[in-house]
């Protein structure tokens, strides 16, 4: 059916290019038959959405950067020429920027990190600007023009208009933060929810590669997640989607910053633990570090607020598999150095809320460093870098 | 991406040929440029979807049909002929079946009901038998051939398979439903879910045309979900998918038949609500009726029972929004004549657990009736004719 969601103006490439060069990014190099087996394109439109792709110089023949078979038969293998193109991808967490500098198969050349002294954006955006002008020194090293920028930010996010409407840990609200940093850097700037942007690098090279339906769901700070449904990356016709964190487990439970009671990230998110883990000891818990010593120290009560959390998460991710029936759920996040603690907790509650032939969905969890999420931010530059030209197929 | 998921062998259309067949159902007659303006596609690609499906018949040129326009130029307007073919679509609930006659724009000929006199496999079948043969001698007198038969079911259906894995309502567990109605009948039989039936046909036609993402929310024997996500309904890689029903709001909650505690359906469907309407009056009420009766007559007890229970709905259509961000939930289902009781709670629910711009989500009611759903039935039926020819395009 015609699209007409509101998101309609984030770019994106024609369907077949698209499918192409990501069959590449995640499976390359390929031969166009394989292209064609993969993607369920015919050989002759394999041959239409390759062609303007080389001819931009993205796409090349050979297996890498040494060979040189000869040009335009059908049965050499293609791939992505990761060195025609340069991209920088950020990650604003509450405390730090953690950039890369990253070519166009998305591989990370360079990282850089800088802490933040404040969270306001007059604080964070002078940050941002002289990491990305270090990073431009390199690509000129390199001999490679960086097309752009992509700015990972937790909150709630509006891509097609480059805002960050509500950003809880950075405490914006409202901030036009693609144009803010596009005149900052002068380059084109793509901004998104942080877990929507790590979702597009798991769906890539991830372990979400060849999924059409899967869910990242992230644990620490905050609990976000990341959807894949038909092969495409949720965003919400306003917005808004992979909100798993407000999903309200018990209208008697703690109090959430977002007005409801009860809410995952009211009991398993790290605030909360922290939060209850003082309220079960009565001592003054420092942070995570302490809280989970004492968790592996074999205090009870510690132990049994871990398992609660584990429980809350469990019971979220079973409530998520019920309405969208991924293949795959990957836990990840910050608070995977807790998951010996919540692990018990999550399978128990995931076995009992999940509906029939639902629990067959595979949960796992995978460790994803901070360098990751900047590679996310990046992997959507790359997104709007590609969909920013225009193709004879649409 | 290439899909792997397990529900790839649900047959569907080229890409490009289902959706110039779906833009034509929903928005039929129109020029092969405006169907290129709905769908995205290039001329080209119109040209080359229309040829196949005018050759075999299903799309004529034309905008009625009285006319006879010119043959072939791309400015006539190109429509679905609906006399072209014929199909069957039946819903069985728990006390009845309800069976039409369609045509293949899944508009209604004919439709006939029957009471169940049992609901065990072998009561069911002879009776959607005997109905379809009612029907096809009818199809005899239209002179067009009926191309298959589309069954929904409510509960845990893999379309797929042909297969009801569970219905609760009707006690059914793992019947080879279309192997045995396919013998019964001699047609092609398509088994989906009633809620997943129901929300193609408002895709189609309903209340989600044109929309890429939404979701129907069903109020009554049970509380159902059908979810429509990048265009295409969503089916869950194991099959399940839109257990919205079991969204677990309360720990303390009613006990729920899935075993779970404080479950949507185990608050806000008819059984649960008659129970609570009995236990906060003491009264022997009989049914739905009476209990409506109850609380129109102004018992406060009553009342608030259906104000839970809209609480309840409400609470998970937030729950919905803030996972998947749709442009519109439209809520239909017999529990709807109880409306008026639910509205405010459903109104209050929603507004303070939808998160940040999902609160604009257009949350609408839309009365369906039974006859409704066989048609969501016929739709499956024609989903899967249509998918069963191959195109050269793929
Ligand atoms: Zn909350
Ligand atoms: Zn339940």
């Amino acid at each position: 059916m015609p699209s007409t969601s509101a998101r309609q103006s984030v770019p994106t490439l024609a369907p077949a290019a698209s499918l192409v060069f990501t069959t590449l990014l995640s499976h390359g190099p390929l031969t166009r038959s394989e292209v064609g087996r993969r993607t369920g394109l015919s050989p002759a439109a394999v041959t239409k959405a390759v062609r303007p792709l080389m001819e931009l110089g993205y796409l090349v023949e050979g297996v890498d950067e040494g060979t040189r078979p000869g040009v335009g038969r059908p049965a050499n293998p293609v791939r992505v020429d990761a060195g025609r193109a340069l991209f920088i991808g950020i990650k604003v967490t509450g405390d730090e920027i953690i950039a890369v500098l990253a070519d166009l198969c998305c591989r990370i050349r360079t990282t850089r990190n800088v802490p933040l002294s404040g969270r306001e954006p007059e604080a964070v955006l002078p940050r941002v600007a002289a990491l990305v002008r270090e990073l431009l020194r390199e690509a000129v090293g390199l001999g490679v023009r960086v097309r752009g920028l992509g700015i990972a930010i937790s909150g709630d996010v509006d891509r097609a208009d480059g805002v960050v409407r509500y950003s809880p840990f950075l405490e914006w609200r409202d901030v036009p933060l693609a144009q803010l940093a596009g005149t900052a850097t002068g380059l084109p700037v793509t901004v998104d929810n942080d877990v929507r942007a790590l979702t597009v690098a798991e769906h890539w090279f991830g372990a979400g590669v060849g999924l059409s339906d899967f869910a990242l769901v992230t644990v620490g700070a905050g609990i976000g997640c990341g959807l894949v449904v038909h092969g495409e990356v949720v965003s919400g016709a306003h917005g808004v989607a992979g909100e798993i964190g407000h999903l309200s487990l018990d209208p008697h439970g703690p109090l959430c910053h977002c007005g409801n009671r009860g809410c995952v990230e009211a009991i398993a998110a790290d605030p909360a633990l922290l939060r209850a883990v003082r309220a079960a000891t009565g001592r003054a818990v420092a942070g995570a570090a302490e809280a989970l010593e004492l968790a592996r120290g074999g205090d009870p009560a510690v132990r049994a607020v871990y398992a609660r959390a584990g429980a809350a998460i469990g019971k979220a991710i079973g409530s998520l598999v019920n309405l969208l029936g991924p293949e795959r759920v990957i836990i990840s996040g910050e608070g995977l150095a807790a998951y010996d603690l919540f692990a018990e907790g999550i399978r128990d509650a995931f076995a009992t809320s999940a509906f029939g032939t639902a629990a067959e969905c595979d949960v796992m969890t995978r460790a994803l460093s901070f360098e990751d999420w900047a590679r996310g931010a990046a992997a959507t530059a790359i997104q709007s870098f590609m969909g920013s030209h225009t193709y004879e197929e649409r």
